[in-house]
């Protein structure tokens, strides 16, 4: 465990006696960097005067330190590449068409992919190869999907609810997968309503470990807080399945991305202020918002 | 469509007058013989001086009529077969040990079995083979899924609830069968629970479309009967379905296997009598009761 989350155990418990409110800020039991991007950060500050293609991470706060202080570019156009270039692949995997013409290129690729990414690919490229029809159960304008699709070898169908399907004529054996990042119990009802009306449902629980660890101790912790704060990308999708478990059980429930977006009123007569944040998310930037908050409540 | 249903359908709505009380009797939309059924009476008719390795259907009354009208005999024991004879297989199939001494005795053997018992005996048989462990959603008491189950080349697992594979340490493959005869709810707590906890969990939905048709008509049906009459063999799985879900919307709702079994108290100041059957039922006893609470009420 490093300092800075020592540091915040050992905080774990703050009273703060105002006129007449307490209020104890508490962190979720599990929250933050997963393997994945843990990994992909170690990579990145290893292969320093290099470009990742697209950002590495949901978190534009880290990109920029890793910018400043590994001189690792972010490009967003994979034309600026160039022979003997070095591109790092993203946590989120890129698509398939985009990896060959990389190569084709004569780029030198580091792939950064998290390696519970690269399974869903693996999944959706050997079971279109069989014959399954492909459901992905996910974002279809997330990174992570577009490229766990492009690994199909046929049509592959990207849904979040089974509404979608019912207009989609599928065959007999149907592979399902699911992204990352999302909650178990949307990927049942997606599951459930293809077991009801196909012969065989070949499922494949593609949620990764830390997605659970974080949703389940953010449930635990938002059913007792009277307010909560998700810290993690704005466009991070672990971050906002954190936010919609969190508003489940506490309505004031706050996804921010820096210091500057905490507000006073958030806190006025609250007695727990619950803190949890995506698998993107820095200690360090939560350590920032955790003393901040220590601040003003 | 036979006279018989012919006759039932003209008569759906009958009225009858009392001094303060009408009654309506209505059938169910889908009800009584399924496919396999009708199939392995055809099959028993057409095969005399044979005799059926347990009972062909769960109906003893059917039973009774294949034996004096066709002289098809019911043995319980295997050893009572000799050379020459010929077995008839159940609609439930039978044990892959029982059919193999079967087939070294040089018994002939008929199978009755029901293509909808066969294909999950193969699936067993085979994702066994594949290295997938075997969970059986069912009855471990049941002869189909003795059957079933007797075609996993390792141990398989038979539940009928998720909180019976707590304590089995299952691999992260996982092959998911069930019982024909059984709700697809239920069948999706047990899957709902190993897609939770498993990486891979092949799902193969065997519930039979006509166990579907007619459990959805009955609930229909039960919705607005304030008495329902199940008619089917009291050790009939699908009929002990049949009467679960009527019970969920219809509170007076009565299995019986025979006309004797009726009672008139049931119908005292009842509205509408709804009538549903097992898929061993003969339409001939849905009629004789049918009669019956025509005049009862």
């Amino acid at each position: 465990m490093n300092c800075i989350l020592k540091y915040l155990l050992v905080q774990v418990i703050i009273l703060h006696i105002t006129k007449d409110v307490f209020m104890e800020i508490e962190l979720a039991k599990q929250y933050g960097f997963c393997f994945g991007v843990k990994r992909a950060i170690k990579i990145a500050e290893e292969t320093q005067k290099s470009a990742t293609y697209g950002p590495l991470i949901h978190n534009r706060l880290e990109i920029d330190r890793l910018k400043n202080d590994f001189n690792v570019d972010l490009k967003e156009n994979i034309d600026s590449f160039k022979r003997g270039d070095k591109a790092i692949i993203r946590t989120h995997g890129i698509e398939k068409s985009d990896l060959i013409h990389l190569q084709s290129e004569g780029v030198q690729l580091i792939d950064a992919t998290c390696p519970f990414v690269t399974k869903p690919q693996q999944i959706v490229e050997e079971m279109s190869e069989q014959g399954y029809d492909i459901v992905i159960f996910g974002d279809k304008d997330h990174p992570e999907i577009k490229g766990v699709k492009s690994y199909s070898k046929k049509d592959a169908y990207v849904v979040l609810t089974p509404d979608e399907l019912r207009n989609i004529n599928l065959k007999e054996k149907i592979a399902l997968v699911s992204q990352t990042t999302r909650k178990i119990s949307n990927f049942l009802k997606v599951a459930n309503y293809l077991i009801e009306n196909h012969k065989e449902v070949r499922v494949f629980n593609t949620i990764c470990n830390a997605t659970f660890e974080n949703q389940s101790a953010a449930s635990e912790l938002s059913k007792k807080a009277d307010v909560m704060v998700i810290i993690g990308g704005k466009n991070s999708s672990n971050t906002k399945q954190l936010l919609t478990i969190c508003k489940d059980d506490c309505q004031d429930s706050y996804h921010i991305e820096s210091v500057e977006e905490l507000k006073k009123e958030w806190f006025n007569n609250k007695r727990l202020c619950g803190i949890t944040a995506g698998a993107s998310t820095p200690d360090w930037i939560i350590k920032e918002i955790f003393n901040e908050i220590s601040k003003i409540s």
